[in-house]
């Protein structure tokens, strides 16, 4: 229901024309993952809701503005009020827009029922040696395409004790509104940064892994492989899982130390990546 | 692409006129989950897909009919035939309804790439005591209210060793069309079945379990849980999951023996609730 009550924060613009170019950052929200106009084709970082808009405000994206109905936004306010004063300082740096729930599904093409949204500019990636500073435990992913099993492995990651993320070849892009929403906002907080290459040549980089420390530990349930339990004893690891279907590339099986295996039962199918790798991360946290 | 070559199968029906009643079994498949019409209000249990067909054929729902494409259909004339004989004899049992593409999308309300359904009746459960029977490991859920984590914790158990499922109060339908299509067809292969009871009194099947020399472990990341590596050494485990967010009921933790968590990083969410399960099956498989 719109809120005739006066704006409490003095940021706050009220907009009632879907039509206003103030609304375009989020405008067509399912086709504003792609953008030709911005830089590298890619769109603005998205986030949605009361549980992810607060955390975009405290990442390293710079935040445009918010967007939200009138309860949200009073919601919002007490919620960075007793948050983190960092996030708190940027949501309240940029401009909020009001708008009653018409109006927002009129301007994101869709009845958003969440009714908040945060939109931030893409930022540099950490350079890959940052990534790794101090990292016990990473992520490393090959050919993975699918937006919502990226999102997944964020969320589990930052749950379990994952230190950063690596991206070899061929992985769609961790900034989509998709991957934003299903890591529940973690893509925007844990570090990642993609390694140089080709889809042939990317495995090069995990010798640099292994001359900072880390075993190089391939999942796959092929020939050859350890039981996961057997792989996962070592100071620094990295995990690395490959696309659904396929696996890993030979490449990047013979660039790993040990291939760790899931014990599966006969005849089943293997299970989903970020299901996998969540096993995997659980594995590590006995270490 | 159509396929004008004749069928291939004696048992094959050509339909050209999307609106024909031989295909009503698939019609309009988005609302197909409910069916006033049908006994309990429930729908009929569609798979999806040459993966999943076969298995509706031969799991113990008595297959109603096939609907697809000419390529998916000869395609599936192939599959069954170096598959299980049962699921090849039941398939061959029911009439192929031959297809186009865009009659297919017509009937079914929106285009199906997968090209090919199989429908069957629903079936009664079996009896609490069969699933229990025999059984290692086990999966209680309480309040698990959506389709796609029950298809998923279907399709993890089957992968890691667990033999059957046991519903608790207020969860989902897990014959659901995207259950089943989750589950990759497992929950038409693991045996499952309804405890008795309301969301307060359920948990006394909890006690049944108990006697058959099942120990309870519920799954919280509550004040008085171990971690969940020191609760799995036992002969008989039954897992005990919640709904996302509530969690497990006062009710259900009470009535089990010991509660497990998995150690997740300080101020992180919890895993969504397929993956906190799938943990568990992991766990187990050493014991």
């Amino acid at each position: 229901m719109p809120d005739p009550s006066p704006s409490r924060s003095p940021h706050r613009i009220r907009v009632d024309d879907p039509a206003d170019p103030r609304l375009d950052d989020v405008r067509d929200l399912n086709r504003s993952d792609t953008r030709p106009d911005l830089p590298g084709g890619k769109g603005l970082v998205i986030a949605e809701g009361a549980l992810i808009v607060p955390r975009l405000a405290g990442s390293r994206f710079p935040l445009r503005c918010i967007v939200g109905t009138p309860p949200r936004l009073d919601a919002l306010d007490d919620d960075l009020a007793s948050g983190d004063p960092a996030a708190r300082a940027a949501a309240l740096s940029v401009p909020w827009y009001e708008v009653d729930r018409p109006v927002l599904a009129a301007a994101v093409g869709f009845d958003m029922h969440r009714g908040l949204l945060g939109v931030a500019d893409r930022a540099p990636e950490p350079a890959v040696a940052d990534v790794v500073a101090g990292a016990r435990t990473l992520l490393v992913l090959e050919g993975v395409g699918d937006h919502e099993n990226i999102g997944a492995m964020f969320r589990n990651a930052a749950g379990m004790g994952v230190d950063g993320v690596l991206f070899g070849a061929a992985c769609a892009d961790p900034l989509y509104r998709r991957s934003v929403r299903v890591s529940m906002g973690h893509v925007l907080r844990t570090p990642f940064a993609h390694l140089p290459g080709t889809t042939t040549t990317w495995q090069r980089s995990l010798d640099g892994l292994r001359r900072e420390g880390f075993r190089i530990v391939a999942m796959t349930p092929g020939e050859g492989s350890v039981p996961l339990w057997e792989a996962m004893a070592h100071d620094k690891v990295a995990i690395l899982v490959g696309a659904e279907g396929p696996g890993l590339t030979e490449h990047a099986m013979r660039a790993a130390d040990v291939r760790a295996r899931i014990p599966m039962a006969e005849g089943t199918d293997s299970l989903n990546v970020a299901t996998a790798a969540a096993i995997a991360f659980y594995e590590r946290l006995r270490f």
